[in-house]
């Protein structure tokens, strides 16, 4: 990868392939597709946080006229199994198969009980009525600290904590203890000048992404199943309902539809395997469509945690040990991602002496998904606010605190790898230079800056490229778009394959037309199916030569090509693509290209966000005035996109910083179902967010690209956290810093 | 390919895998898809079969509340360039265009000349009344005979005749001369001592595919236009819509539905580009579906012919020259199958002294299309027929004849190639050695006997094969499943990747999704898209051993594979499938496979039939009673797929012989325009149909294959007209044999 590479696509603002659907409403989302005969199905949810089900009869509601299939937990093949019955299959599947409908005990306000297929929608609400079904209702524990407690009510009677040195001897709600070290953590805090450490306090949050869960499924006896549904990963969704409903992987083919947002919450499955079954027992297609309700309660929130963080820093600023204990609620089965949180909740500083564990715990919370940066957040927004205090007291620019300490290459990370080359210290510098970093504050303004850490990260990926006779091409990649990877490979292609953009179609295959793709997360897209686009495009070029070579008479390495035309070195022949595609045939057939690939060399993107935050001190109300998101891209492939993931990053750690929380009431209800109390931010509610691309490429990537998806999400909340203790003069340790809330601290400090 | 090679899934009768869905009803047909904001497109149909047309004023049509659209001829974008107004541009691409929405003339009763798109199919066709259109009639011409006169109406007053040695001086409705010749004809006849020559007609029939023409056509600003349709070769449907409509090959994805019949006549477009015209100007979805009589009036029939033939042998049957003048309707734009008519006519037989010429006649009649084998019943019968006379004459046995004629391996045609294996002697000998050739006949009973002969052709295919990551497969092919691709091809794809049949699941794909694909015609796919399938699986295969190779550090060459099984052979490793696809990550990532291909070495496949005829003198019905169809395989991939193309040929060929025909009447309109009055035989008309498989392996296929499905359609005509002959005691040069012509030649004969 050399940094002076000039490029012709990349890098360019092209219009966006799936823009203009977008835009006159006519793309497809998941609960856009009928098929003949399709019939709807709906879910009967626990009104309990917590209980046992003690009778559960659906004759009544089966009877109903237009009522044809109901799918309980048992209708889950796996469950007679011996693997399943002794718990030695796979725990995620067994969990992931009694988070989809409840075995014999309720988890959470809104977990899935059974499911009715009928002629209409309406109908298959109408027959929820009719189950017959009893509870004895149990004691809920709504919080990882009363989770963690000696005495609490039992989620799983026969869950033991896995991670201790010792077999515990009794079951508990803590899942899971994981704990990384380095150094020496005693010896580093003696070095220390200042020490400080503080508990903080993050709520669950909901990606808030528009379309809901939904999908249309056929069962077919002939072994061509399929499942139409918004997902991060279809090969995943066909993954897990193969799994769960014992089918070979080829019998079933998951088409993704456009998707409406996922953010993380969208790698996994709720209805799908449901609506098979049901499908299966009707004869029918199969519509099932979560309102929004349902998707607040019952889809995979963000964890709540309750994080402790230490530091230790010499008076120059030099930080010399860093601790922390981190415990992340996973909702009603295992699987927080404390582990990614205690991977990164350090790595933006090259420290000597570290210390992290981390404990998954199980509340009455529906089960947590992916949530951009999955952990990270949480953990760092702990270490960031502290960082900013250290600041504070040692009077120092906390740009410049973090430029002394900043990781960079060569740094030993507290979970594994020594950085290769990162951008943190460019982004740090390219904020400090900004004309906001500059800028003054008004009155009652306050300005928060904080850093992000996250891995990236490669997997599986397959593209082909399919030349048509005229000298287009088709590209087929298997990652759903959801933060313009159609773009992205087209622009990727066109760069290799050397022709006009717009004769490059790109395309997002369902799971019979591809190998298989991970799913669209974790920054992986750009990057990973980014190099099996160019892989895909290299073999064109690879065939391009030949076919001229087998033309002329000559080998291929005697054959050049460049901008779409192949030339005879060894004398003056040339053909154009357009020539080689509508010749195919007399060369051997078409043209197709392929990329298989299972990515490595990721590069990790660090982001460097700058807040200012306005309050209002009689109404507790905080929001944001000016805000700055400076991110290393590596390579920006569509520089807009780009921007928007910084900026989208930003608006959604705005919101989880100010307004954002799922509210329980003592009975483990869930209160705020709905985007009217689930307050996300409105367009009406930010400043237009300034975007700064860093761009130190990746080697590992042929056009040097990190992923940008993730990134821009960790820091938000402790730069505006920060920004809001500045502005409204107050100790900030918990989100989010609503208005009631930033009140009660106003008032506290005023009687402190 | 050895003669002695074991197959073990290669010529099972395994289960279809189209079968449960299409016995189901829940196969997807062209009409059957839905779009939302669907609108439907009606055709304004000439009444007259020749006119000029004089005023075409849509006003008061779309001024209907609820039209959205209208198309004519005047829309093809072409239309306007330069190049297609000097006709230099491409004929068949004006024709096409003139024969989908007529220009200035209607050349047939039902030559569509303006659609309308509206809310309902209704409504568009209350639309197309307030179409104001006038006519200047012209006298039709109806008769290959007629139009060959000099004094003929013309159709084309620019078309003057190709392929005579002088360019002539007046316009004609000969579009085309078109000669064959080997030998010394004169010398030849001088010295047979047996001359017969006679005239046969044969009528314009079509082929009877029960699914009308059918399409929903969606186009997209965005460029990601689709079109679903019936059709035997979506590339080349996307070709033929992009040419006329000036677009991008990779702008329109075609979508290939379940095709319910073609035969032919789904080789080319009617509706689909009207349809992109509509939706271009509605902004809709738009569908069309044609009625019956649309379909018969103004689709592709097969062409009439009037064919002339001389056959002179010697006493002992030692054929010495034959002879022919092939006259052939084209409809009304030139392109009737004369050629392939011409290059057939004496395939049969190993001759040293031939002549054909042939002429393409325009008359006003629908444009014919490909009807199964086309060009060639007609020509073969006319020889088919002499053949039979000649041995009756001679007192031969009619097998014996052709066997003493019969071309073989080495034959010089008269079209070119000297013959390569091929299997007209064993077809012979084995319908000579059959109980029905030994079973006496009945009174009011004849027997009669033919050979038929095609080329069967190669070309391009494309096929891809995904590994799933549970180590089953997904195959995509791009041709339409008519004769069972998708049961030949997963059986070829478990022969080759040696997997459970079960575990490779075909799929037709469109043309998005693969390279390119000629059309499912000419009998090519199992043989041509059969070597990009083996091409394929032989693709992944050697991936297999590759990626094995790479886990056990040895050499792909030490690596041997059977049975779903790599072995090491350099230690004692062994990995399954379903291993290396569930650890291909680790080895480089998931597996596809690719065969491009242009197809090369199809083999002819000969067929011998034979048939019994009853007549009833009284009424003049004559019906088969009993039916020999006997072909040669090359190798039967699935031998019921193989019978029932047997058995559909010669079903379709007793139609043609016994009661099929185009009736007009003296205007030029088509009087039967349905399934009622145009009689294709039913279940009830037919005995069960003897199908005799004989399996001279091709040797330029991996298992030998040739194709089967057009040479079976070739003597059914010479065979029934034969058996009726004898039956009826009458002379046969006319077909169909119906009840009227069959009294008529009795009276005839009687009165003779």
């Amino acid at each position: 990868m050399s940094e002076a590479r000039e490029f012709k696509y990349v890098g360019t603002r092209s219009i966006r392939p799936d823009g203009f659907d977008k835009v006159t409403g006519r793309a497809n989302y998941a609960a856009d597709l009928d098929l003949p005969g399709m019939i709807w199905g709906r879910i009967l949810r626990s009104p309990h946080a917590h209980a046992r089900i003690t009778r559960l009869d659906t004759t009544r509601a089966e009877a109903l006229p237009g009522v044809m299939g109901v799918a309980t937990f048992k209708d889950f093949p796996a469950v007679s199994t011996e693997e399943f019955q002794s718990g030695e299959g796979s725990t995620a599947l067994n969990d992931l198969a009694r988070n989809i409908l409840a075995d014999d005990k309720v988890l959470y306000h809104g977990h899935a009980v059974c499911a009715i297929a009928a002629t209409s929608e309406a109908l298959a609400e109408q027959a929820l009525d009719l189950i017959d079904i009893e509870y004895d209702v149990l004691p809920p524990v709504m919080d990882v600290a009363d989770a963690m407690k000696d005495d609490a009510p039992l989620l799983h009677e026969d869950m033991f904590t896995e991670g201790l040195e010792e077999k515990p001897s009794k079951p508990s709600n803590i899942a899971l203890r994981f704990e990384l070290k380095k150094g020496d953590i005693e010896q580093g805090f003696k070095e220390a000048d200042l020490v400080i450490e503080r508990e903080f306090y993050t709520p669950t949050v909901h990606q808030g992404y528009i379309e809901p869960h939904a999908c249309t499924v056929r069962y077919d006896n002939a072994g061509t199943s399929m499942v139409y549904c918004s997902t991060q990963g279809h090969f995943d969704v066909r993954a897990a309902t193969a799994k769960l409903l014992d089918m070979e992987l080829g019998k079933i083919k998951v088409v993704p539809s456009e998707i409406g947002g996922g953010f993380g919450g969208k790698t996994t499955i709720y209805l799908e395997p449901v609506a098979m079954i049901l499908s299966q027992k009707s004869g029918r297609p199969v519509k099932m469509v979560m309102d929004r309700d349902e998707v607040f309660m019952a889809s995979g929130p963000g964890s709540a945690t309750r994080n402790w963080v230490k530091i230790g820093a010499k008076k120059d600023g030099t930080l010399v040990a860093m601790q922390a204990r981190l415990c992340y609620e996973a909702g009603a089965f295992p699987g927080s991602p404390m582990r990614p949180g205690v991977m990164t909740v350090f790595t933006p500083y090259d420290i000597e002496n570290a210390f992290v564990e981390g404990y998954d715990v199980v509340v009455n919370k529906p089960k947590v998904a992916a949530y951009r940066a999955p952990g990270a957040p949480q953990s760092e927004f702990a270490c960031e606010m502290l960082i900013n205090e250290i600041a504070r007291e040692l009077d120092m620019d906390p740009i410049d605190l973090r430029l002394k300490n900043a990781a960079r290459e060569g740094t030993q990370t507290l979970y594994g790898p020594k950085l290769k080359k990162v951008g943190l210290v460019e982004c740090l510098e390219a904020v400090k230079a900004s004309d906001h970093y500059r800028s003054a504050l008004k009155e009652n303004q306050g300005r928060g800056v904080a850093a992000g850490f996250w891995f990236n990260i490669g997997g599986p990926s397959s593209v082909s490229i399919n030349m048509n006779p005229d000298g287009t091409a088709i590209l087929i990649e298997g990652n759903p778009d959801i933060g313009g990877s159609r773009a992205s490979m087209q622009l990727m292609a066109a760069e290799t394959l050397q022709l006009p953009l717009d004769d490059v179609k790109p395309l997002v295959g369902d799971t019979d037309v591809l190998a298989y793709s991970g799913a669209t997360g974790g920054s992986r897209t750009t990057f990973a199916t980014g190099m099996a686009t160019i892989q895909a495009a290299e073999d064109i070029v690879r065939q391009f030569k030949e076919r001229a070579a087998s033309t002329w008479n000559v080998t291929p390495e005697q054959v050049e090509y460049a901008n779409g035309t192949v030339t005879n070195t060894a004398g003056d022949d040339s053909m154009t693509v357009a020539e080689i595609c509508a010749g195919a045939d007399r060369t051997g057939g078409h043209i197709s290209g392929r990329g298989n690939i299972n990515a490595r060399g990721a590069g990790p993107s660090f982001a460097v966000h700058l807040a200012d935050v306005e309050c209002d001190a009689e109404t507790g109300r905080c929001w944001v005035v000016r805000y700055t998101a400076c991110q290393d891209a590596g390579k920006a492939i569509h520089p807009s996109y780009v921007e928007g993931q910084y900026q989208g990053g930003a608006a959604q750690g705005i919101g989880w910083a100010l307004n954002e929380e799922y509210i329980y009431n003592e009975d483990g209800r869930l209160e705020n179902p709905g985007f009217l109390d689930y307050r996300i931010p409105l367009a009406s509610d930010l400043p237009m967010i300034e975007t700064i691309i860093v761009e130190v490429p990746n080697d590992f990537h042929p056009f040097g690209v990190r992923g940008v998806g993730e990134s821009g999400i960790i820091p938000p909340l402790a730069a505006v956290g920060d920004a809001v203790a500045g502005a409204a003069k107050i100790n900030v340790t918990e989100l989010p810093l609503s208005p009631p809330r930033v009140l009660k601290a106003i008032a506290e400090g005023a009687s402190a």
